[in-house]
């Protein structure tokens, strides 16, 4: 893991180079929201998607797969069976698993599924906004409100929840926000730029899960630098995309073809990357 | 209910600008290939979108969500249960349901479970196209031609197959089409304006189906002002996103970006709403 | 079949030009990814697209339909057999089936349910990259490398496998790529133009293959013509979008706004068809 934000910021632009020169293969299990806006953002930046959930090829396709992402936010039982064959199939193939607990806190199904996950088999990030990782430390006692899929907390207020499942799974934790956060328990990552527009977009942070799979793909050994490298491509492309875009419709659009332009070496500047030691 | 169109129209508006400083959420159940769209037309409208089908989860959804949209447009037996389930537990939080019975009168699977729906719990809103409304409505003993989802009968043939149903079900009709048509069985209620580019775009009509439960989860004891206001929004916002749309895709995206920017106060000019009584 | 290259441009023309005065229907079961954007092209290019699975309605929808698109790129056990119910019904109904082994080759599930299908009903188009080509037709021996869902093999090194599954199965074989190959085993046509941008956005060759089917409605006993027609639309509203597009999102909407727009007439020139005997 590197060690001060300067080299952080370096590290996240070789990985980021190393996604178009190596286009590594990610298996995700996204909702149907998703679907389609994950998978073309990974084409754009590099990464090559396959969509499956099916157990009866699962093991098959962790085996030549880098990373499994699992994102629950359509969920059913038939879904959450697959999703749970398909991570401990993750963990015999050892390959990262990124799982992203869409609206967990706002049923007990969901709180109950995702704690299940991640007592289940080993995940090396997880993503979601603030509301959800408060929802997540906090089962089954008292869960923050969680209004769907929207973060209505600030991502600060999160960052002791974070810390604490951080250091319960020995996971990353990465909580998107207008700053976001990433932490394993002991360092903590914070990532600034962004525009506003973003999360007026359906499935960004389903599309970011499934990027921070490609770089765990990459970078499996560092989950903090894979998910910090994730983050730091969407808010660059973000602000690349919001200096043409009219509003949402064309903000998605260009977002697309500003993480299909990025340069690599453009994410070290402006500096968006800091980083602090946890208590 | 608003008594004039003039009062329509400012009562519209007022909702229209109560879904950006509320945020009504709003659960949907709808079809594969509306999931992506239908969530980012409610987001842009201001609205808060959860995509949800679960049984295990649907009271504790709707205990907190303010209405129900059900678009059986890819159905299958699972869906049907788990849309009956979700109708049911809508009605027992006295939540209001839009049902949009896409393709209804193609199949007797359609229709059967269209009725059964109607049967089973309380619909606020139908939200269909012409040919599916005349099939509704004569079920089981001539449907009317339907082909595919695509509407080939005007608004107008459909009047009378409207009234009717709203009078059986106590319901309120929304028919789109060239000019829209909501009626609850005493009144009529017709939108002009939006664009011929919408219907080259798939999952419009479902998008729209979307946004009539933001509308309801606002006005819940106004059905008929809630499926005016969304019509009448769709309809300004293609307007808008006409005027720079060079074919189907970049409507798509410039209604999105039109939606996002659009004011509500100019949803009263030009005058887009007529009302009759229905005799 | 058209004879000489010249003549099967000129059909291919009137054959596009015939999806919009008769607007054919085409029933799609697709995978999650596909759903949205598989609609709109068939809307763009005039067709009429229903998307749905259930054995239940099948019969009925194909009675009416023009083809059957299977596409099995998210597949499970529920829609392989939802798939194989329509493939049986298409057969009864006597209306063409096109067929999409997305990621064939991956994993024995794909393969055994790609053969399985090929084993159980007629199949008019296989319409698939030249990896799953190749691995379909060395099923079960030694199948070539299948990466993801991503070409890695030339269309001409998938010649020989193409040719020998259009024999084996009575078929024709449409391989995409940056020349597109379709053959029936005794002719061989190539179509070229196109742009490096198309396999940069997801779906792309799944919606080619709905439109495959919305040809093959239209010219049930030439389904060479049928795809080289698909294939020729393809290559020129890419073109045409490649002129405008920044990057993968936006060429995917102006493609559709190019499909849209596409004069039947303008696929003639220039001249994008190649054709030859099979040895």
């Amino acid at each position: 893991m590197p060690e001060t934000a300067d080299s952080m910021s370096a590290h996240a632009a070789a990985l980021a180079a190393r996604l178009r020169a190596e286009s590594p293969l990610v298996v995700n299990i996204t909702n149907y929201v998703a679907m389609n806006f994950a998978a073309n953002v990974l084409l754009a930046a590099g990464a090559s998607p396959v969509m499956a959930h099916a157990p009866e090829e699962m093991d098959e396709m962790l085996a030549f797969a880098g990373a499994l992402t699992i994102n629950f936010g359509t969920l059913d039982v038939p879904w959450v069976k697959a999703m749970t064959h398909a991570g401990i199939a993750a963990q015999r193939a050892s390959k990262p698993v990124v799982f992203d607990p869409v609206g967990v806190g706002a049923t007990t199904f969901r709180t109950g599924t995702a704690k299940g996950f991640l007592d289940s088999f080993p995940v090396a990030v997880v993503r979601a906004n603030s509301s959800e990782i408060r929802a997540l430390d906090a089962f089954p006692e008292a869960p923050a409100a969680t209004r769907g899929v929207d973060a209505t907390d600030p991502v600060d207020a999160a960052l002791p929840a974070a810390a604490a499942l951080a250091r319960k799974y020995r996971t990353v934790v990465a909580v998107s926000g207008a700053v976001d956060a990433v932490t394993d328990g002991a360092t903590l990552v914070r990532i600034q730029g962004g525009s506003p527009l973003m999360p007026r977009i359906t499935a960004t942070g389903c599309a970011l899960t499934a990027l921070t799979g490609a770089c765990c793909a990459l970078a499996p050994s560092d989950p903090l630098l894979a998910a910090a490298t994730a983050m730091v491509i969407f808010k660059a492309a973000a602000e690349d995309a919001a200096q043409t875009a009219r509003g949402p419709g064309s903000m998605a659009v260009a977002f697309l073809d500003a993480l299909h332009a990025l340069y690599p070496s453009s994410l070290a500047y402006p500096p968006r990357i800091a980083m602090e030691p946890l208590p």
